[in-house]
Parts: C-alpha cells; sequence; structure tokens
C-alpha cells in the first residue's frame, strides 16, 4: 500500500492507494501554516496514523509516501525548496517526516518518502488512473487561482533541472491591463485562470458596462468570482460572454504555443474553472485550430480532468512509478 | 562511415561523418528546385558518389544516410510531408532515395535512411559535436529568416506525436504591427528573426526616424539587412539600438517562455544572426534574468552555436543515436 498526501494551502489530504493506483479512503485535516512546518508534518503523521487505523494497518504495510507540494522542491534530496503559501524555505520535508515517524511509531521507519511539485503530481494521479491514462506524453493545464500544470513524457514526470519545468503559468502570451504577482505582465495566467476572469468582469463592470453578473453579487463587484460569470455567460448576458471569449481566446493561444513546443497526444483540463467546461470545450478548440500550424493535422485529444482533487493524492502515492 | 545531407532552399550540402560525429570531408551543389523531387534527388546521389570518389570509399563502406529537410517530415516512414521551399508535398524520400542508389551503384544497397527536419538534425549536430555537448537536456534556438529549434531531451531529438514539435517560431509572444506568414499575429520569429530585424528597421526609418543605416544601404530602405543594423547599433547609432533592444526584449521572452516549460540545462543559440552573438550575449542574459520566474535559481548555459552550417550534416549523419 501507498500513501499520497496533497498539501494544499487550505487543507491536507491524504489518502491511501493501491499498487494499481487506485484511491482506498481519503481523509483531510485543516493547514495550520502559522503554526510553521513541524507542526503541520506532525500532522501529517496524525493523518497518516488516522489511515492506518481506519483501514486495519500497520506502518510496515506501507511501501511508500508521497508528498505534492504546493511550490518549488528538490525531488533528488526531497526538501521543499521554496514554499509562499506556506511559508516554507529550505524545509527537509523528507528527514523530518521520517523523524516524526520513527517518533510516532516508536521505531526505525524504512519507507521511500519521495516529494514533488503538486501540479506535478496531480498531472501523475491523471495519467495513472484519469483523464491521460495510457498517454505517455501528455499534458495537463490546471485552471486555478492561478494556471499551473505538469507534463508527463514517455509516462514519467517531466521536472527539469531545477524541477521548474511547466512552470506554464508565468509563459508570456501579450500585454495585459494588470501585472502579475511575479513582476512580469502578459503571464498565462494573467488572461486563463478564475483570477483573470475575475479581473477581467470586474474591469468592465468598472468602466461602464451593465451586466447581470451585478445582480448576482448583490451589486458588490469584489464578490464576482469565475463561476458566477460562467452562469452568466450561459444565460446570455453579454458582458460575462466578453469575459469567457478573452479567456478563451488566450487560454487557447497558451496551449497552442504547449503544443508548438511539445506535440503531445492529449492535453487534460483541470482545476476549478475546469468545471464550466462543458460551456468552453467547443470555443476552445475551434479557437486552438485557429491558430494551430498544420492545420491538416489534427489537433491532439482534449479532455476534463477526471479525478478532481484526488489526482494530486494518487499522483502522490505513486511517485515511484511516474 | 555516415553521409549527413542538409537540405536547404538554396545548396545541398553533404559529408562524410565517422563514427565520432566528426565531418571529415564535404561538399555542395545548388538545389534546383524547379526541377522536382526526383530530379533533386539524383542530385544527391550525385553528391554521395563524389563524396565517395574523393575519399576512396565505396558505397558499402556507408551505413547510413541521414538527411535534414527544411519542413515537416514523417520520421518512421521517410517521407517527406511537406516542404514549402521545394514545393515538396508527401514525398517519400526514403523510398526515392533507395531506389537511385541501387540504380547509380548497379546492386541492391542496404544503408540505413534516415529523414528528419533539419533544425532538429542540427540541434542534434550540435549536441554530438557542438554547444550542446554532453548537455542531453538541451534546445537550439536558429535566428534567421525565421525562428526555429530543436530539442533534446535525454540525448535523444524530441520529436512529438506528429514530429512538429519545437516549432518554437510560432510561440505567440504579444502582439506586433505586422502579421507572421503563418497568418497568426505575434509570433516569435515576427520579433526575434533577421526577417523582424529588417522590418522594424525599416518602419522606424519610414516613420522619419534618422540613421546611419540608410547611408550604409544608399538610401534604399529595402536594402537593409541584420548585418547592416548589428554593425549600425555597434557604432552607436539610435535606430539601430531601439531595433536590437527590441530584438533582444522579445528573444529573451520567447527564451524565458522555453525554459518555462522545459527548464533546461543548455540553451544554444545558432542561426545567421548569432553572428552577431557578442554584442547581444550581455544584453540577453540581463533580460532573461529580469523575466524569469525564480530569481534565485541561476540562468542555464546560454551559448552561441559552434558548427554552422555543418550542424545540419553532422546532426543528419547521426539521426541514428540521437
Amino acid at each position: 500500500m501507498h500513501i499520497g498526501i496533497d498539501l494544499g494551502g487550505t487543507n491536507i489530504a491524504a489518502g491511501l492507494v493501491d499498487s494499481e493506483a487506485k484511491l482506498i479512503c481519503k481523509m483531510s485535516t485543516k493547514t495550520n501554516c502559522e503554526n510553521g512546518a513541524e507542526s503541520i508534518i506532525k500532522d501529517m503523521v496524525s493523518l497518516i496514523k488516522n489511515l492506518l487505523e481506519k483501514n486495519k494497518l500497520v506502518i510496515d504495510d506501507i511501501e511508500l509516501i508521497g508528498i505534492g507540494v504546493p511550490g518549488l522542491v528538490d525531488y533528488e534530496n526531497g526538501i521543499v525548496k521554496e514554499c509562499v503559501n506556506l511559508y516554507w524555505k529550505n524545509i527537509k520535508l523528507r528527514e523530518i517526516l521520517k523523524t516524526e515517524l520513527n517518533n510516532v511509531f516508536e521505531k526505525d521507519i524504512n519507507i521511500n518518502i519521495l516529494i514533488e511539485n503538486d501540479a506535478n503530481a496531480a498531472a501523475g494521479g491523471e495519467y495513472l488512473a484519469g483523464s491521460m491514462k495510457n498517454h505517455k506524453n501528455s499534458f495537463m493545464v490546471t485552471l486555478g487561482t492561478g494556471v499551473g500544470g505538469g507534463l508527463l513524457l514517455d509516462g514519467k514526470i517531466y521536472r527539469g533541472k531545477n524541477g521548474i519545468a511547466f512552470e506554464i503559468g508565468h509563459m508570456t502570451l501579450g500585454e495585459n491591463f494588470y501585472n502579475c504577482s511575479c513582476g512580469n505582465n502578459g503571464c498565462f495566467e494573467t488572461f486563463a485562470s478564475a483570477t483573470a476572469i475575475i479581473k477581467y468582469a470586474q474591469k468592465l463592470i468598472n468602466e461602464g458596462m451593465n451586466s447581470r453578473i451585478m445582480e448576482l453579487v448583490n451589486e458588490e463587484v469584489n464578490k464576482i468570482d469565475a463561476k458566477v460569470v460562467f452562469d452568466c455567460a450561459k444565460e446570455g448576458d453579454k458582458v460575462a460572454n466578453l469575459v469567457i471569449d478573452r479567456f478563451v481566446k488566450y487560454l487557447a493561444i497558451g496551449i497552442n504555443n504547449l503544443l508548438s513546443i511539445m506535440d503531445v497526444d492529449l492535453i487534460s483540463i483541470g482545476g476549478g474553472v475546469s468545471a464550466a467546461w462543458d460551456f468552453f470545450e467547443d470555443k476552445l478548440i475551434d479557437e486552438i485550430n485557429k491558430y494551430k500550424l498544420y492545420k491538416e493535422i489534427p489537433l491532439c485529444k482534449m479532455e476534463k480532468a477526471t479525478l478532481g482533487n484526488d489526482a494530486g493524492i494518487i499522483g502522490a502515492a505513486m511517485l515511484d512509478i511516474i
């Protein structure tokens, strides 16, 4: 049995995963960022203990513990180099976790512990058990607060020299009306994330356009979220459709850029914004086909991610084979 | 012994390459595009014959003939699917070449014949014998009339599903004042090729700016080339420096995009524009460092390609190992 942990800024989710990449049982707890790394790692061990007890397993039944972390990791050495959301810097996660496991289980634990970036882990999960299954050369684009992703090449996560490969959210696509949190202008995620949708809707409304969106948020422009914009777009609201059309245009440009470089078999679209996939799938495919270089070569498969938050748990649990 | 052929729109260059990827001897002849594929393939066989005679070899001494083609190839089947410059479409290059070799050498020739995109072959050559040597994960960016490139992953050319991987010239970077030949706006090659340099210089001059460039081209704006612009920039000409600064800015954005995705060990810059490498190297590195996401992670190595036109011959000759 394997255990996968998805360490998020809000929750820590842990799951028991069998050798076929099937999620057997999962549990979660709040992430107490303010308590620091050691406390969070203790919470991880508690989750592991609870998972074992609930499933009548002992720690020696576990071959591997994998952890997906929302930041920059040193995969080889099991170190979290930087994780802005958790205020972590150079945390020896593998080492500290091992010590904590030894303490709690009162023995010298010899489990393989692997640490990976969470978006890479999620792509790995989709590859092993979800939308990317059997597509050895494929990638996932995660549309959430930002834009992230993970690339599988020949069935392995492509990490790059420094573990920062496929940081696609910061690919420059053009000029935008607001700067990215990274300091640059025109990053993919400033055009094609939930944040991008919200900011452009707010901009159009603040410039004086009338929209049904404002009724649904009780006239409070700060309450706009991506779901409201999609809901209004489905109803035919003009402003909402301008926002979604712009989102789709730049998502297509970004994906076309990625395809020009990687020419993969399949692309999986995940993250919160993918909830609206049925509404924007056809628009997106039409738009990518408009941009693509070789019109006679069919577009690769485009799928919605199927595992949701479980992808990260499953991918983390199976890091030894991807 | 291997033979590598670089099939260009102007010349066909062929070389004898040893098993250590060393170019022993090369020859070339004009590409008579208007005569069609069969005639060009006959010219290739003449080059092969001449190379053998000059080096006192017989055809059975050759293990492999590799050909780099400026277009879309089906690597598996040895077919040139499309080559706009040569007016080729679905040419069974491997099959026709084999038949022609059989005819000329009056025997059943059993040589491995491999066909590759020319930019991929050139990157392979730089990897085996030039600037990318020993860097298994690296890519080449070729700055010529357009922008092309080739990607090596784990020491192998990454071709992608359809053989169209690393068509980086058509990655969208922003809005530009003229459209790309592909029909899109904002392609990398409309900002960072020799053509881009020429067009922007012409634009500034046509808008009324005075520049030393015009003296050097006898006041004929259509005679501006990239070399003149670099020469004037070195002399301190304002317009020329505006043009080169813009070229460097977008080259940095494009390379930063590629690095965000691939996180490689080394990047090699080749093509005609790389002749001015010494002038723009430092500017380029400063600019990439401005854009890159993780400021604390050092930029990968950046090198000027060292093999020039030989890269394509060497890479083509060694296609069996890359």
